[in-house]
């Protein structure tokens, strides 16, 4: 496993508009992007931190995960996503050390990103993301 | 408000030891202290990825935030940490945004950094800090 740094923090919000205000306007952030990734049931607003990105999540169905997410545990952050190398080999390696992938092999995310996320109950309760910039 | 980057993230764990074992072999992550902040009745581990840190935080008392976190909401991120400059000033900037404040002035954190909180009820659910190296 090869990560170079936090790609993002995906925060499950409400209202993006409203949130995107909180960011721009109380932490001074500005969001450089707004995208809807149909297959997720989401539009996103990005924000870039450092090398970080701060990645709002907004569901567009209430069938969608963030939906879901919200009805449970309220707005908050959702998911942490690390970059890294060799996508692919890094999710048979660590499914070889007992960790459940959601994802088996890479799918597209935002951004044009290859993503795949690994399973909350074998990760300490942190549902993690992991990106390759092709 | 003067964000340079997100300086830490800090995840609620059950067990330190158990943890770190995670974010070692299979994330390959290396722990590089291990620290006891007594007034929040933690013990907490740190981990650089790029230019931000994970902090994994358990509870060494019961009545600790962080095990009446995980009583709550289970294991899983806890807070996340943006690094200011002028902590003082910032704080009372958001305040005068609405804001609130769990902590009116700087406190001492781990790693010795100048912390404050921003109660997640006027931040859209994430629990927020503040940090400024001094």
């Amino acid at each position: 496993m090869d990560i170079t740094h936090i790609e993002h923090i995906g925060i499950a919000v409400k209202n993006l508009d409203e949130s995107i205000k909180y960011y721009e306007n109380v932490l001074g952030l500005k969001c450089y992007a707004v995208e809807e990734v149909t297959d997720q049931k989401v539009k996103t607003a990005f924000f870039m931190v450092g090398q970080t990105k701060i990645e709002l999540l907004e569901s567009t169905s209430p069938e969608g995960p963030i939906a879901k997410f919200i009805e449970k545990k309220g707005e908050g952050i959702h998911h942490l996503a690390f970059a890294c190398n060799n996508l692919a080999d890094t999710l048979t390696e660590v499914e070889g050390k007992g960790i459940q992938l959601i994802d088996k092999t890479p799918r597209k995310g935002a951004e044009g990103l290859d993503i795949a996320f690994l399973h909350p109950k074998s990760t300490g309760g942190v549902l993690t993301e992991l990106c390759e910039h092709k």
